[in-house]
Order: C-alpha cells, then structure tokens, then sequence
C-alpha cells in the first residue's frame, strides 16, 4: 500500500522505489537526515552527517568526508577553514563511523582537528585516500588510522551498508558511495569525471552504477561543480601530447607543475622524462610526501634511479632535467615561486628553460598566479600556462554530459547537487531538468538546511542550523571568531588610534596628558599637528566629565564618538578607536 | 651622413627613418627620453612624459595621460592609486601641456590629484574624453578645464607637434596620437583594437597610419594587453544577437550590466530595448553621469520618454523594462549587488527576470563577481555570464592580429609594448618578431626605467628611478605609505597587541601594573589565562631594567622581544605589539 502510494506521487522516473535491500524491516517511523556539516553551496569544506532516526529520535549517524576549506579573502591572518561540527557534540554516541571518497584536501584535510570532536569512531577510505589521510593523522601525532578499503569491500556500519564505487577523479582511488539505509538507497556522489581512458587504466565503474541503477535510488548526492561547462570532460590522456610538445621545443630545464596530488599526472610527466633521457627532481614538501606515499602503495612507478636529488642537479646539464614542482597556483611560499624569484636553493630559472603550468588557476588565485609567471618571464625562459597554450589541464570534474550519464544511469528519485556554489547547483538543475527531472525533485538545500527523507513522503527540510566558519590561525582553532575577525577588517582597512587616560585609582582624577598612539592609520611622523588636535579632542570630551565622574563606560563612549567624527571629518577614515582607562 | 649611418644600424624594416617632418633644425645634440610615470609593466595608472633633451638638460615636456590604478589585494583600505609625479616635482617649468588618449579612468582619473602638482598646462583630448575628465575636474572643485580637440586637430606644445589618429576601443574618440619630435617621429598607441564594423560607424583610421608609416616612425609604443590571444579581437556588433537573444527569453524584467564607460554598448542595448518596446532605466552613478554626459555631446541618440526615473518603475510591468545597471564586477556598493541582496530602494530581481553581466571579471574580481551571480540565482532569476553564454562581451584591445597589422602599418624603428604585465609585453615581443622584428628593436623597460633615444644611436636607458605607489585613502592622498601599509598586512593577519606601562616621570619608576589591550589577536573574554600570563612577560621583562633604568628605549624593545616570543610559542601568530611608556 505504501509502496503503491509512493510509486504514484513520487516516481516521475517509472522506476519503483524499493525502499532498501537492507534486510531490516520498515515500519514507516523510519527517517534519513543529510547534515551539511561542512555547509551545503560549498566547493570545499566537504562533511556530510547521513543520521537515521526512529520516530523522529536520532538512532546511528554515517559520516561521509571531513575536508578543509579556503579562507574567503578578508578573512584576514586565517590559515583554513574546518567544517562545523556542533550539531553532532551532543550525538557523539550515535556516531557509527566516517568514510572518505577520496585522498583530497578538502575531503580529507579536516580530520585531525575534528577527529578529537567526534569519539573513537572507525575510519575508512580506498586506499590511496587512506594513505594520504594517515599522512595527516600521524603528523598530527594522532594514534588513529583510516582503514584501506578495496572497491569490492562493504562496510556495515550500524544499519547502514556502505558499498565503494570506482570513479575517475584528478586523484587515483576516487568513490562513489553506495549507502544502504532502512528506508532505501542513498548515492553519494562527490567529485568525479568520466575519464574513458583514464592514466592509470583504472576506469570508472559504470556497469556497477548501472546495477545500483536498477535496484532503485532514492538519493543522489552529485558533484556539480563543472555543470558550466557543456559536453563531457577531456582525458587526463590530452595532456600527453601537450607535455611532449613542450619538451621537444625546450634547451634547458624543463619545469613542470601541476596539482601535487594529481598522481596520474605526475606519472605521465614522468614516463614522458624518461622517454626522453631526463632525471626528475621533486620540488616541494607536498609532492615530495605524495609520490613517496603512492610509490610505496604501487600506485606509481618509476626507475629509482632516474630520480635525483636537488643537491645533485648541479652536477647535471640543464638538458637533462625534468623538474616537477609545486606551485601551480602560485603561492607566495612554493618551491615555484622561491625558484622564480631567484631565491631557490639549488634551481635557478634561466633561457632556454620552460616552466608549464599544468592547472588553471582556482578563482582568486589569478593574480599571485600572474605575477609568478611575470617572474619567470623575466629570467628570460619560456612559459606555458593557460592563457597562451591549449591542453595544458584538464578538470577533474564533470562536464554536463558526465552529469548527464551518471544521472540517467542511477535514476534516482531525488537530487543533491553539491561541491559546488549556488550557480553551479542552479546550473546542474538545468542540466536535470533536460534530462527529464521536474523541479521539485532536485533539492537545493542553502547553507544549514537539513534535509529529511521519510518513506511515502516528499523529502523536507526538517531542521535549519546555523554553520559557523571554525577558523584555523597558527596554533589556534576556533579562537579567531567574528568579532576578532571584524576588528581585523577594521584596522586593516582604516588604522587602529588607541586612547590611553591615566587616572587616579583613588579619586578618577585624570592624572596627566592622555596618549594617543596610532598604527595603519596615518604616518606619525608626518602627522604631528592632527594627532593634536585629535588630543584636543579628547581632552575636551574628558571636561564633560564634571556631575559624572567615575562613569567611565560613558566617557569611553564618548571619546569613541568624538574621536571618530573628528577623525573622519579630516581624513575620510573610520580608524578603530580604543579608549583604555589606565589607573595608576 | 648620420642617416646613412643609421639606416644602416638601425632600419631592419627596410624604412629610412627619416628623422622628424617637424621644421626645426637638429643638431645632433636633442634626445628624447620617455618616462613612465605611471611605471611600466602596468595595466592601468597610464601617465607617460616625452621629454626633450639638449645637450643632456631637459628643455620641454610633453605628458600623455594621467590615470588611476587599483589598489593590490594586500593594500589594505587604499582606495586607488595614482601615478608617482616626484620626477616631475623640479621641472615643473618645462612642462608644456598634457594630452589624453581616451576616457578610461586608467588614462584620465588621476587627473584632479594630479593637476595641482604639475602647474598651470594646459590639458587637451578628444572630445568625449575631454568630457569626461572635464566631470571629474568640477566634482573636485578644480576650475581648470580640457580643451576637446577634434580629430582633424594639431596641437603644437613647444617642439612637439602632436596629432590624433582615431581608433576603436570600448570607449568612443579613443585615439592614437603621433607626436613629432626634433629627433622623429613617436606614435603613442594605447588601448585599442581594429573593429572594422563598430557600433558608432566611427572607424579606425587606418588610411592615417598607412600615411604615418610611410613617413617613418622612430618609437611606437604599444598597447599589449591582449597580446595572448590568437587572431583579431572581434567587433562590438558580436553582442547584438546575444542581447537580442537573451532579452526574447526574457518574460520580466532584464537587467543589463556592462562598463559603465562603454557607450556604444549602452547605446546598442538601449536600442536593441526600443525595437522591444521596452523602456529603460538608468542605475548607478558613473552610468547615470555618463549617460548623461554621452547624450548631451550628441554619442547617444534615443527618444528621451523611453527613459523612465527609477521610482517611477512601480507603475509597469516587469516585461517592459530594460535596466541598465552599473556593477558588472560585483563591487560591493554596486547597484546591482543590492539589487541581488535584495536591499535596493527600487529594484528587486524576480523569477522571469533575466540579468545580462556583458563584462569579464577582471582578475581577482571572480569571487565577489560570482558572489553577486550566487546572489541573483537565489532570487530564481535566469543569469547570463561569461561561464556559460557565449558572446557576452568582447574586449577593447587588440588581438595578435590587431598587433601585426598596426605594426606593419607603422613599421616603426623601435617599439616599446605598454598597457600591460610583463607577461603581455613577453607575448608582444613574440608577435612582433613573427613580424620579422629583432629582439633588440623591441624595447622592454622595467617599472621605472627611463629611455633615451638620440640621431644615430640606439636607445639606452638613461636612468632608472623608483616609483612608489602613491595611494589613495579617503581624503588622505599618498599620507599610507609603505610603513603605515605594513602595519596594516600586520595587524590584519595577526592582530595588535599594545602594552601600557605607566611610570612616575621624575624617578622613571612603575607606577603600577602594566595593562595589555589586543585587538585581532584573540577572543579577550575567551583568553584571560594568556593575557595574564602575558602580562607576566612583560613584568619580568621591567625586572630587568635595575641597572639600566631610564633607557626606555632598551625597555621597549625588551618587552617587545619577550612578548613576541611569549605569544608566537603560545598561539603561532606574530601580532603587532606595540609597547607604550606612559609618563604620569
């Protein structure tokens, strides 16, 4: 009865949905919740809580992924961004363990500032993730390690089945999971492509998908961050020809850089040195941890001995040299960068040489991108890099004939586009409604909703919750907020003027002179006559005291006030004031 | 004699460089040095001088442009930025007057800062662009005026004999100007591209170049900035059918939003809106004054009733407006951000409505671009951007082929590429050499390299000078400099600790407990153990001072030195601490 009800309103697709082929038995009371613990229109900061409940009471929680997020630009001083787990502080007991669908930063990155949130949960990822995320959990001098699952593996995980599809990603070991749950199947399927003739040979299990297709899904979860872009995604195969032509045109050292965990890649760059008689060298703590990382699994290969260390090179001609090194978006710290500034320990950029630039440049990367390349650009080498040069990249990601396939193939009843920001879901919607979805079976959760899935009824968004940024600066997590972060903006943009009034403890007497120092706001040496008059001011407003004395909540009001109306009349500039009432 | 001597050296092109049509009589003595002030390897922030030379001393100056730059990411709180005149500062009386290409605010903007240092010259441009400027003299209260020139005109500024070729841009009367000097002839090319059917029908005037050409042309300088793209940058009428496209889809309103300099565009959607039958309204300051300005020197043409004033939009409906918007970048006080964040007094953006960004972002501004397009999509609005429309917009400059064909037609001696990075200047030279130019005839200043050429010598650099970032900030002009903008990146990625240790003045003892303020360092009312054990710190560090009292100057580096290594252990931030010694 159920089932007929449900098939009638809630199948557009004329495909049934079978509830679970969990072999427990429903009983209607039964719901799924997806928690966008890292936020829902995100590229990044990827966390996602599959939750059961019974009768609407939490019973077992699934976590998928615990990525790292980008600082947006006026986050000042901030390193990164974690996902907001608050939601789950008081569910720890529920939690029934987290899978990672692949060795990414932002899949991945977060784990050893929150693994300590969550209890003693169980960890798995397909190996190569699991070998990069242990990277980080012993770094961080955790005792806990992700378990190395293989494609065929299933994981039971309180109710929940979770089974690993192979997807093409830019990183080996990429999944799809399949999520059993009581009241049906969920797809999560986070960043993909389908690469058809992927580097490593490895492709993308579509007679799987195929399968999971025809038991019903009731969910998917879809990447959509390349739902801009029409047809289907090129290769990692095209960037062959590329690094081939390049090399053959060049006298002197050749430069590669790319992503440092886009293993395939680095593989082909490889293979393409020694066919050409090069020695590599890696450049750069993170390409460096992951080839060693991948080449202990076996999921690269090379002669040993065609690996040389830095401090060899010198002995070499530039000729023979293939140097893979990271920075490809042009971060102020890379070894790229050190070397196009002629800062580089043992590689100095010269004519002859050519630097390729195998990546686009993330948005807000252009810039520091640019002015690396007009770094080397000066050292008189050649420079390859998207603006001139076609086939240097390809994305990762699907394009909307990759979305397209997977969508018809797992045929869900309902869609979740993630990882991607709001005008990449609108995009995907699209790119569903043409292939025959109505509106109102792609879901577009903003940031914080909480979707809920309940048997014989249209999915809602049962709960809201509020997602904080939890900002990562130095040692500290969490403890740059918002009202630090504002007062950062602040000065950053106009200056700080501190106040300091000395008073008597005794009787509130002004003792003396009050101070006024000045930083970021105006040059003090050449500001002598405003700082002043901007002492004038405060004086004048420490008169008013009289008939309110000791009240010095109002004076540091009012000396705020006047000091800034004085400040903002002469310079234009809103500078943070700080009143301090010093007793002495 | 000298000619042959420098046809020989010097004339690769098989053109005899004939030294200059202007009527004075050479002596072998005159050079002509041509200072960036603007600095080069610039996109924007476009000021030149030619400056003659006798025997080494400077005689006249001729300027070329006077525009703004805009502020790095890491140059906190500056509004723009503006050329460095110090060079001019002691010679002042050979300036002989100062001619603009074009209405672009990186050629003209800088002008009301500017003009008060250079004395009393007079200013010349094209008519529109004279307007233009001329808009922003009176906002500033200058009472100076430009003198619009026609196209036909010759200005004669001391030696120089300056003459306009008119180009196409992406701003009407944009022009070439060739300037004839004792020692030859220079052609200044900024912005431009060969758009052979633009809107306005107003061509480049190619038979002029051919003419200029055949006369022999010493230096060319050359706008570089699309020197990455293949073929001709394409015409403006490329848009037409995409605006006539998109506004058919259209059953609401449609905002448009482009440059708000572009008047050809503006005019091309205004009368794509009048064929539609849709009236028009105006939103954004610079649009508006434009406009206006445009359609008072007869640029534009349209029947003043299908202009409708924003309040009086309530009255229609949607489907027969067309606005146009201001805020193609996604600048945050932008018309049409509030318009997307729902906070504009007159517009709010529906379903069935449709926005047209006819603009790319300009690197670095994709993240507050693609904020505003995330914004507008939750409004359930159709959006049309660059990402997935094609033929949105076209650029103002040229192509490789726009590049070879002024450079043929020119056939200059020497040719210095401007307008761009250095990676744009390294991409010119490679297009010029295709042309059969040699590497030395392609000349490629450094920020601040100051060029000579002299009769039958090839150009040197003369001098080199460094120019600083002269920034604007609120009323202030060049008052943030390097140290104020230091402690700024400082205090915004770190915070700002100061530290107020109150002594008695005769004795130099402490009164009393010293007092710790931080701002942007962490959340105080969460951190009170570590401000006490900083506080610690910093009187362990006064303990030092027996012995060595009254060196406050030793005292407050003391204090800086301990605190600095206190917090960094602590927190891994380095704040700007700041250590006040306060007499009382």
């Amino acid at each position: 009865m159920m089932k007929q009800f449900f098939k009638k309103r809630f199948n557009p697709q004329k495909k049934v949905f079978q509830g679970s082929s969990f072999h427990g038995k429903q009983t209607g009371k039964e719901s799924i919740r997806i928690v966008p613990i890292g936020g829902s229109g995100n590229v990044t900061k990827n966390m996602f809580a599959y939750e059961l409940r019974y009768d609407g009471l939490v019973r077992d929680i699934l976590l998928v992924d615990c990525g790292i997020g980008f600082p947006d630009a006026d986050m000042y001083g901030v390193d990164l961004v974690i996902p907001d787990t608050r939601y789950l502080a008081d569910k720890k007991q529920y939690i029934r363990g987290l899978v990672f669908t692949h060795g990414h930063d932002d899949h991945i990155g977060a784990i050893p500032y929150i693994y300590p949130k969550l209890g003693n949960i169980p960890l798995f990822a397909p190996p190569l993730a699991a070998a990069f995320a242990n990277l980080k959990l012993k770094e961080s001098k955790l005792q806990v390690r992700v378990k190395p699952m293989q494609f065929t593996d299933t994981i039971h995980l309180g109710p929940f089945r979770i089974s690993f599809v192979r997807m093409t990603h830019s990183v080996p070991d990429t999944s799809h999971l399949v999520i059993e749950t009581p009241i049906g199947i969920f797809y999560h399927g986070s960043d993909f492509k389908f690469d058809f003739d992927p580097l490593d040979g490895k492709k993308s299990e579509i007679e799987k998908i195929n399968a999971i297709g025809k038991q019903g899904v009731l969910c998917m979860m879809s990447d959509c961050l390349g739902s801009e872009r029409t047809g289907f995604t090129p290769s990692e195969q095209k960037i062959r020809d590329t690094i081939e032509r390049e090399l053959a045109m060049c006298p002197g050292k050749f430069l590669f850089t790319t992503q440092s965990s886009n293993i395939s890649r680095i593989q082909l760059a490889i293979d393409i040195a020694l066919k050409n008689n090069r020695k590599v060298a890696f450049f750069g703590r993170s390409i460096n941890k992951n080839v060693e990382e991948a080449a202990n699994l076996g999921y690269m290969k090379f002669p040993r001995d065609m690996i040389v260390r830095d401090r060899d090179l010198k002995k070499m001609p530039p000729s023979k040299m293939f140097l893979i090194v990271a920075g490809a978006q042009g971060q102020p710290e890379s070894a790229l960068t050190r070397m196009a500034n002629d800062s580089h320990m043992f590689v100095t950029i010269a004519e002859g040489d050519t630097v390729m630039f195998s990546a686009d440049p993330i948005p807000g990367n252009e810039n520091s991108m640019n002015t690396v390349i007009d770094q080397i650009y000066r050292s008189g080498a050649r420079v390859s890099y998207t603006n001139i040069t076609e086939d240097l990249h390809v994305s990762g990601h699907g394009s909307q004939g990759d979305h397209m396939l997977l969508l018809s193939a797992i045929g869900p009843s309902y869609v979740i586009p993630t990882g991607g920001t709001y005008q990449h879901m609108m995009n995907y919607r699209t790119v569903a409604m043409e292939c025959g979805y109505k509106k109102s079976q792609i879901l577009m959760p903003e940031e914080g909703d909480i979707l809920e899935f309940k048997i014989g009824q249209p999915p809602k968004i049962a709960q809201h919750i509020t997602l904080e940024n939890i900002m990562v600066d130095g040692l500290g997590v969490g403890d740059v907020g918002s009202v630090v972060l504002r007062d950062r903006q602040t000065i950053a943009n106009e200056g700080i003027v501190v106040v300091v009034v000395p008073v008597e403890k005794s009787t509130g007497r002004v003792t003396s002179e009050p101070d006024i120092i000045s930083r970021g706001f105006v040059y003090i040496k050449e500001s002598g006559a405003l700082l002043t008059r901007a002492k004038k001011v405060v004086n004048d407003s420490l008169r008013v005291r009289h008939g309110r004395a000791m009240d010095w909540h109002f004076m540091r009001e009012l000396i705020e006030d006047n000091l800034q109306g004085f400040l903002k009349k002469e310079t234009g500039r809103q500078p943070l004031i700080v009143p301090v009432i010093l007793e002495v």
